[in-house]
Order: structure tokens, then C-alpha cells, then sequence
């Protein structure tokens, strides 16, 4: 959400800090994504207390790019089946 | 992938650091998965030079998270459309 040309710009906490995000999406969006981010550094927070907010931040990432990976390859797989249902 | 039970361990490097992820996935697709988080994290540190490695890593996790959740949409719209054509 960082690179689009419209420069709308939403502030929102994470983990006890201020960013600025900006992009294109509405606001309400932007801070829905930013407090699932939120719970999720808390969540990993809470299975591992000695991490510091950029170690927390970095594998908040890679757990959520992981979600995202595993649910491109289900919709790769939705829209295959989609497509032999025609 | 740090909350699971089976007690794996791969170590990677994310943006000149050192991670352990623990977890059952494979070794393999947790350095994959590693290597598109540091390849984000790159991208969204070209955009914007200032910002120190907690930033790009919330930043990194925000933008994940984004895409992660129009893919969920996509994902019940093709859920609905097969079971419509069913």
C-alpha cells in the first residue's frame, strides 16, 4: 500500500508505534489491516516474550506471507476446478 | 509457523538479519517464504530510504496482510460461484 500514485495517507498504531500508511485504500480498510497486524505481533508475542519489536515485525511478516502463499495455491485450485466445471 | 507443535528449525536471513522460524513446514518453503519477505522489505526500503528495519518490517507485514485479505475475498467469491454452479 506503500507505492500508489493517489497519496492518500491514514496514520494507525502498531505495536505501540505510530506509522504512516499511504496508498490508495480506503481508511476504514487501512486500519483494519493494521489492527490484524497489531494482534498478530501480540500473538507472536505472546508464544515468544524475549523478541524485540523488529524480530516481531519480521516474523509477523513471514507468518503472514505464508497464509498468503498457502491461500494462492487454494485459489489457483478454486479457479482450476471452475474452470473443468464449464 | 512459530506456534506449531512439531519443533522444527530453519535458520534464514531477512534483511541482514538472522531468524530462526520454528514450525512444521518444510525447510525448503520456509526460505522461500523467507525470500519474498526480504524481497518486499527491499522494495518498500527503495521507496522509502528513510525508514529503519522495525518500519520495513511492519510495513512489509501490512502490505502482506493487505493482499492476504483481498485474496480471502476472491477466494469465498469463488467458494460461492462453484457451489452455484453445482
Amino acid at each position: 500500500m506503500t507505492r500508489s500514485n493517489k497519496r492518500s495517507r491514514v496514520t494507525v498504531d502498531i505495536y505501540n508505534h505510530r506509522y504512516t500508511i499511504r496508498g490508495n485504500e480506503d481508511a476504514n480498510h487501512v486500519r483494519l489491516v493494521a489492527s490484524y497486524v497489531d494482534q498478530k505481533m501480540r500473538e507472536i508475542h505472546a508464544a515468544n516474550e524475549f523478541l524485540d519489536t523488529r524480530e516481531l515485525a519480521v516474523l509477523t511478516a513471514v507468518n503472514t506471507m505464508n497464509d498468503y502463499l498457502k491461500l494462492k495455491e487454494e485459489n489457483e485450485q478454486l479457479k482450476q476446478k471452475l474452470k473443468e466445471e464449464k
